[in-house]
């Protein structure tokens, strides 16, 4: 419960942490401004609606506590609707700064459906957590992934690209922050 | 025998074949000419000397049938002395273009040690596979990782980075190529 990315996980974030452009849309100050800016204003301004799996919003397996309202207090970083995929329904719990989430119990086409519809003209990211990512990878559906790539050696860890068959991927966009590498690819279809 | 990287495995090292660079060092003409090509240079100018594990060079586990003389024919593409990491005695294999195979069953110390003679001036690369780099890795005297990410996914493979600690890597370079893109580590000590 207290680390829930795992022992030192956090350090993975730390280059969104430390950002201007992401400390101003949380409404802090300072920070640094360099090429990650670019990469978290894209994300933030292009993404319409999440989709994350159950572990990811977290509160344990089977029937839900509904005093569990995820990981990220009374204003989630999400700023979007965000559809949970979870096999035990639940009313949608709206929380601050334009994220609620939705409970999802009919599959990832219906949350995609779902999400597509509250996104509007903007696109659907797959939040996480690996499990949520290979299942719309190997269903087809997912058309982008960008890779943040952190020099940081977790002791264990899911693998993020396991079980999705053979999809083709072509790099598309490379970005070199700092300390951090961005590619994103295009899943050819 | 005929996949000694996995089925399609090949398709990793597209991006080098095609490399106008890669070609000229291996007597070929033709070939691309673009970012890549830098790294390939920087590479195989760089290196005095090559470690391997046992595996990579091949011909099976225990004592050595001596008819194997590795995947790569008559002129193997490293250029350099090469340093095998095993169990088994051999006297030293040379072959054409300034590869030579030198087997060492003293551990990884002693091949390091060996490789930095045979280097001089230059640099010891270890080629592979993943066990290899990652007990050099684990054992702190690896200085630098040079990572080159293809978007490609074979259906299982080793991990490169487990079991080796908790190292701290600082990226020191990117490089965008057409297809893959190449980050190096420095690996603070």
């Amino acid at each position: 419960m207290e680390n829930p990315i795992g022992e030192g996980g956090l350090r993975l974030h730390e280059w969104v942490f430390a950002n201007a452009s992401w400390r101003e849309q949380h409404g802090q100050t300072g920070g640094d401004s360099n090429a990650d800016s670019e990469v978290i204003d894209e994300v933030s301004t292009g993404v319409g609606a999440h989709i994350m799996g159950r572990k990811m919003f977290g509160g344990g397996a089977g029937p839900w506590d509904e005093s569990w309202t995820g990981w990220w207090g009374e204003d989630p970083p999400f700023h979007t609707p965000v559809f949970v995929l979870t096999h035990h329904p639940r009313v949608p719990l709206p929380l601050q700064g334009g994220t609620t989430f939705t409970f999802v119990t009919d599959g990832i086409h219906a949350a995609l459906e779902q999400a597509q519809a509250a996104a509007g003209a903007k696109a659907v990211a797959i939040a996480g957590g690996a499990s949520a990512i290979q299942q719309y990878l190997a269903a087809g559906l997912l058309d982008e992934l960008y890779l943040h790539v952190v020099p940081l050696l977790l002791g264990a860890g899911e693998r993020l690209l396991v079980d999705v068959g053979d999809p083709t991927l072509h790099q598309v966009k490379v970005v070199q922050g700092p300390t951090v590498t961005h590619i994103k690819y295009r899943i050819v279809h």
